[in-house]
């Protein structure tokens, strides 16, 4: 990076310093932003259920693998540990409410396809059903389960993707993250995303 | 849910169904948005080093855990491989350029911490450097190392937590996210956060 660069960004990181100190807290749960997601699950409708995790993430990008962690106490830990099988539904704002309901509400009360009027469909390469109202749905089968303590970590491999036609640019056929409307949970709130500041590599484009 | 809500959501969602079907991928990574963070190591001045990495979660509540996923041939790699050491730093506005610039230049080439103008710290359980220009740090001890294919999960307890005194609030005491500015990455583009939709619990307290 060149040194007026260089300085420009000491100029702005000296107030940051200058005016700060870090304070130490005990270990807890502090990072955040995360993806706002409904988990569907389920062989047939009868035991079809959708929980919201905040922890959820992709581990690796060949083979493409994610991880949900659950509660045992949780409805879904049971059918997933049975099944061996889920699906990440993306959510956006369309279903914001959905994701909330789904997340404060258990599957033992509720069948929460049809209270919060979402429509299933099996999914391609698993028996688990797709939220057919969300942009993008990843269906994923578990290769091992770790305890860890109060969640276990349910690691898989995703064995294929489902998006919605509507958001799939016709001309470059890539998937539109910004018109499918994502949203994000930042310890315990939705936003949607706000401006764009830059796209991977834009720090080397800079003058 | 009473049914008149019920009705509502069936109403939002059928112009959803109606212009929609869904097209089968082969497996990717398309779990989106994820937390914009760098991750320090390294336990002398020496060898610290940043890695900005995208497959970054949480994946127990108590004990507190997290996890990075990173390539063996990135140079951060060895380093926490021997060290067993790391810390997440959240990126926010003020940070998005060296956040992007640290995620596509090497260790193997630059001192990211000169380069980038950031300052480092020892941490507090932790020999590795929390960077004092982010909000929040969250020191990491790795606990173990799964091979999954193009990257190595690092499954680590969070053993401390940095928050930078500026963002917590005098009464509550409490770390104020939105103060913050964190920011997320949505399939390589960073952006702000947005509006806010609503709190965890708030589809209940709908009318």
């Amino acid at each position: 990076m060149q040194e007026k660069d260089k300085n420009k960004l000491e100029e702005k990181f000296k107030p940051i310093l200058e005016n700060s100190s870090h304070v130490s807290w005990k270990p807890r749960t502090m990072l955040y932003p995360l993806p706002a997601v409904m988990i569907s699950c389920g062989e047939n409708e009868d035991d079809y259920n959708i929980i919201t995790v905040s922890w959820v993430g992709t581990i690796c990008s060949n083979p493409p693998m994610c991880y949900i962690s659950i509660r045992p106490e949780r409805h879904s830990y049971e059918i997933i540990k049975r099944t061996k099988e889920f699906v990440i539904n993306l959510s956006n704002e369309d279903l914001a409410e959905a994701t909330d309901w789904c997340g404060v509400k258990s599957g033992k009360d509720f069948n929460k396809f049809k209270e919060m009027k979402l429509t299933h469909q099996k999914g391609k390469m698993v028996d688990a059903p797709i939220i057919m109202e969300s942009p993008l749905c990843i269906e994923c089968k578990v290769k091992e389960i770790i305890s860890l303590g109060s969640h276990d970590m349910f690691i898989a491999e995703v064995v294929n993707i489902q998006a919605n036609a509507q958001y799939i640019d016709k001309e470059s056929g890539i998937f539109d993250f910004q018109k499918a409307n994502l949203i994000t949970n930042s310890h315990g709130r939705y936003y949607k995303l706000g401006e764009e500041i830059g796209k991977f590599g834009w720090s080397l484009k800079k003058k």
